[in-house]
């Protein structure tokens, strides 16, 4: 079976592809001395974990509580949840998943600690926590090392939680200074870091100018996407993710209408601007995208694509498009090997 | 049970809003002597399209065949897929549709007709067929009117196939002097144009402004969304769907993190600016999505939330976020009277 027997739009990754990624970035991790701890939220698939993991990941990296579910069912036994996990529901679960594997989740409140606290009391289980720092991302995390420091007290004197480290997303500039003044905070208590843990795939070939990090959670450069290759030196040689598309319409000359828009690709903006990118027609300009509809501007192609030609679209984000297919056909070089269930997409809660 | 009983972020739809939403636009239309053909894209449920149809409505609209499946299957019996039907997989599907209902489909070429011609002699079917107009959209549809002639002679002389009329999205200032010269154009055929077909909510309350019309596809006001009410004089209290979130991180005095980014909301922005909007807090802005958190500046909010509170957020655009979730919870003033599956959900094909 080829990609040409699959009907559009299909999601679709070239596993040569990926397995390349996977490898290189391992190496490249390896090279520096930090572990690796990938963030699934770019493929959602356990089949793909596992092949990171297989290459010398420690576990893996989740968002949402639900994708950790999924990949511990599949056999995966090292899940950091990088997300503060709060209300009785959620904590319940959580409880659920520390009794089946080592889960870690992340905090950067004592009111986030003391739910783990009571969880771990009421269920008898144990939990890793990781104390969340903000080094620049702005959204949540401690605003200061010193915050850090009652912060890992607090973890350590309850029973049932171990402090695993601090870590950030997305390592920066101030990453490194934020975190020797937490290990330099932590110290005034006699406790030494454990980890300290750094995100991003932006930064992904920069990190030895944050030589303090021992590990590396990197999500999107395993697919690899258009705002990887404007942003950060990807080549589009590493972009595995596409979206296979057929053309619906040649309204004019100029114009061709593809049956993808933002429902099947997202509208994740590129900071540079502009939207997706077709390796077979480099001079084809997203104009606009409607819901169902890609409107390509073709008027620059030596050869424009015409009505029912099937192009493949390498999408801005590759973890949004991921999120909006319900199946995604792996490939080699167009032979597709397996069509799998996103099994982790929609995992919200 | 009550919305306090969902864990968050879960979809919510206000019924009583809906049926209000759905009366007044049926009112709207039946006043300017408009038939509705409401676009289920905004909700993807038969539950709501069914309410629809019984409010008045001659059958509904769908983007995509899959879609058209899942009202079928639900008992609907006029379907207009507004959308150009290619491909063997499609057509075959397409010829089952067309057994079971009314199907009408979208065409603006030759090509396309051809291939519904063909469709309907090896099924022994028959298929409506609507002729796309580009009156401005810039999307598919044909450039002028003179091209709308000989399409309509092809598929008036091919068995199976029926002349239903001419449609555009979305209806605009050209849209009235495009359809006239349709009009003009097809009478030279001796042809009477039986359908004019006008789509969109933006416009929907100066379609008096399109005498021309004789029908109306609406989507996104059944449950209206923050870029209708910044854009089109829609109200907040139009608003019928909102994403639950709780608070999950309090990190400075003006910053409360939601459960909830891109991967929950989308990306797609509004042309004023800015994200989302929050009854209950108006002030608070959102400065950021990232995927899975919202970045909420709460420090012009008279009484900030706090960590673990739960807000209701109104979407920038509501098909959007109802494409990215598998639940929507159905409730009136708060108490949930149904959880249903988004069962025309990620049908992209």
């Amino acid at each position: 079976m080829t990609l040409d027997d699959l009907d559009t739009p299909f999601l679709i990754a070239d596993l040569d592809i990926v397995e390349r990624n996977i490898r290189r970035s391992q190496q490249h991790l390896d090279e520096l001395g930090l572990a690796s701890r990938p963030h699934i939220k770019t493929h959602k698939l356990p089949f793909i974990a596992w092949k990171q993991i297989e290459a010398g990941a420690v576990g893996v990296t989740c968002q949402k509580l639900g994708e950790a579910e999924v990949m511990v069912d599949a056999g995966i036994r090292e899940v950091f949840i990088s997300y503060n996990i709060v209300g009785r529901p959620k904590l319940e679960r959580l409880a659920g998943l520390c009794a089946q594997a080592k889960i870690f989740a992340a905090a950067d409140s004592g009111h986030v600690i003391q739910g783990y606290a009571a969880m771990a009391r009421e269920f008898g289980v144990s939990l890793g926590v990781f104390l969340e720092a903000d080094t620049g991302g702005k959204r949540a995390g401690v605003q200061s090392p010193a915050a850090a420091r009652p912060l890992a007290r607090q973890i350590l004197k309850a029973p049932g939680l171990t402090f695993e480290g601090v870590f950030t997303y997305p390592t920066g500039p101030p990453t490194q200074s934020f975190f020797e003044g937490v290990a330099a905070a932590l110290q005034t208590d006699g406790i030494v870091c454990p980890r300290f843990s750094g995100g991003g795939s932006l930064c992904f070939w920069e990190l030895d100018r944050t030589p303090i990090c021992t590990e590396h959670r990197a999500g999107t450069n395993v697919y690899c996407d258009r705002n990887l290759v404007t942003q950060a030196g990807y080549r589009w040689e590493n972009c595995a993710l596409e979206v296979l598309t057929t053309v619906v319409s040649r309204p004019t000359a100029g114009r061709a209408v593809l049956d993808l828009g933002t429902k099947a690709m997202t509208s994740d903006p590129n900071p540079q601007g502009g939207f997706h990118h077709i390796r077979s027609h480099p001079e084809a300009v997203f104009e606009k995208l409607s819901e169902e509809h890609g409107h390509l501007d073709v008027s620059r192609c030596a050869s424009p694509p015409a009505l029912e030609d099937r192009l493949r679209v390498i999408p801005n984000h590759a973890c949004g498009a991921t999120n909006l297919h319900d199946l995604v056909a792996l490939h080699r070089g167009g032979r597709v090997e397996r069509i799998l269930p996103i099994s982790a997409r929609g995992k919200i809660r």
